[in-house]
């Protein structure tokens, strides 16, 4: 019977995360509250409308403290009383610089969408977290925040999302450390390269599959994993050729 | 024959960078130009008056576009045509917050400070150090900055720094991968725990120590380094009891 809120749900990963949570058991997703800036998505929409009541819909501007700060006021109220069990800090941003760090002109704004405005909810949200059965905070990441992997991706070129990636991580240890005695769990999570607007149609995955995997890693989520940085599996990859993307477990830092 | 150009060098490290590669022979340090946010420190006015012309002032606020076009200018006059050999991004700020996260209230002013600052200021010697026989920029991290040990570090209370410094580690690695064809070595160097304004009374180490050890590691950076995240080898600490904080080497992600 447990409760979740996931971040930037208007579409890509975000929108997949909360239709597959939809289409899940009552028993195992009671309530599901799908945030976002803005409440224009249709897609989401229809997931909200069939959902008859299960999921809910929250308008949340991560970036914005007073959004935060009416968001909090609004899932308090669809509670009624009871405590977040999941969150699930999904909304991102990516840059694209043909020219590299030369044409890297946002990466102020692109950490304040990845990193500083995760850190804003995760602590609006921790009272209500406190109060929740599960404890477990989702931070998704990418295996392109990896340092040590960064030879992999070096033809990938979106270098601030790439820092802000590697610098969400360590929020993630961070926040690990400081809650780990409340029984916390902070998870870092890759998803997988989605076909989704941010990660374009030549994307290795189809969204609806690193949403199931994301929520498969969520849902076994325990206190003993707080603050590691994991992969997804995707069985048949272990074929490609010494470039399994998807071999699940932890990512290198 | 080498030109050096160290930020931040009014005090602290930057002050000790400064006044050990002043006190190195002119065959090995030419020139040395020292930056800072404002011309008010009287023991760097004291290290330039004795320097017989060898190190010269240049007011560089990191975070500021306009200082930094305007630094750029007096350097090249200074330079006379010649090329930058090393440049040391020093300049960094560190939080302190007694709550931790829940104190953390300028993620973005830190990172502002310690990793946009330090793209601006690359890009903005590029073309002076592309002129340069060594094309050496040195990024001053901090073993606090490595997520796979942030366990060692979990009681100091300064989140943003850690965050702030695990993505100028990323940062230096995406400009070793975009500037390596052209020769450049960028390297990221803890340099040890130090008795400063910022490292506290407390320190491991005399700032002196940390700042002749860090120059040994500019003045032997080589190509094949280029990405790397290495520490400082202070002789002593093999016996600190499973503490040996100055191994040398390269630190772990």
């Amino acid at each position: 019977m447990a409760s979740y809120l996931v971040t930037g749900s208007s579409r890509g990963l975000g929108l997949a995360l909360v239709s597959r949570l939809a289409s899940l058991p009552k028993s195992e997703v009671a309530r599901i509250i799908a945030t976002a800036r803005q409440d224009n998505s249709s897609q989401l929409k229809e997931i909200v409308s069939a959902s008859s009541g299960r999921v809910e819909f929250v308008k949340l501007d991560v970036t914005d403290k007073a959004s935060v700060e009416e968001a909090i006021k609004s899932v308090e109220q669809k509670l009624q009383g009871k405590g977040l069990d999941y969150l699930i800090n999904n909304a991102g941003v990516m840059d694209s610089s043909k020219n590299g760090l030369e044409g890297m002109d946002n990466l102020n704004e692109i950490f304040n969408t990845n990193v500083t405005a995760v850190h804003l909810v995760s602590q609006a949200f921790l009272p209500l977290l406190r109060k929740g059965q599960k404890k477990v905070v989702i931070n998704i990441s990418t295996t392109l925040g990896s340092i040590a992997t960064a030879k992999v991706y070096a033809q990938g070129r979106c270098p601030a999302y790439k820092i802000s990636k590697a610098a969400l991580n360590m929020l993630n240890v961070q926040y690990a450390q400081d809650y780990a005695e409340e029984g916390f769990t902070f998870l870092a999570v890759s998803p997988g390269w989605l076909r989704t607007d941010l990660g374009s149609s030549y994307a290795d995955l189809p969204v609806e599959t690193g949403a199931e995997k994301v929520i498969d890693i969520v849902q076994k989520a325990t206190p003993e994993q707080n603050g590691k940085f994991v992969n997804i599996h995707v069985p048949g990859w272990e074929e490609a050729e010494g470039n399994n993307q998807y071999p699940g477990g932890e990512v290198p830092w």
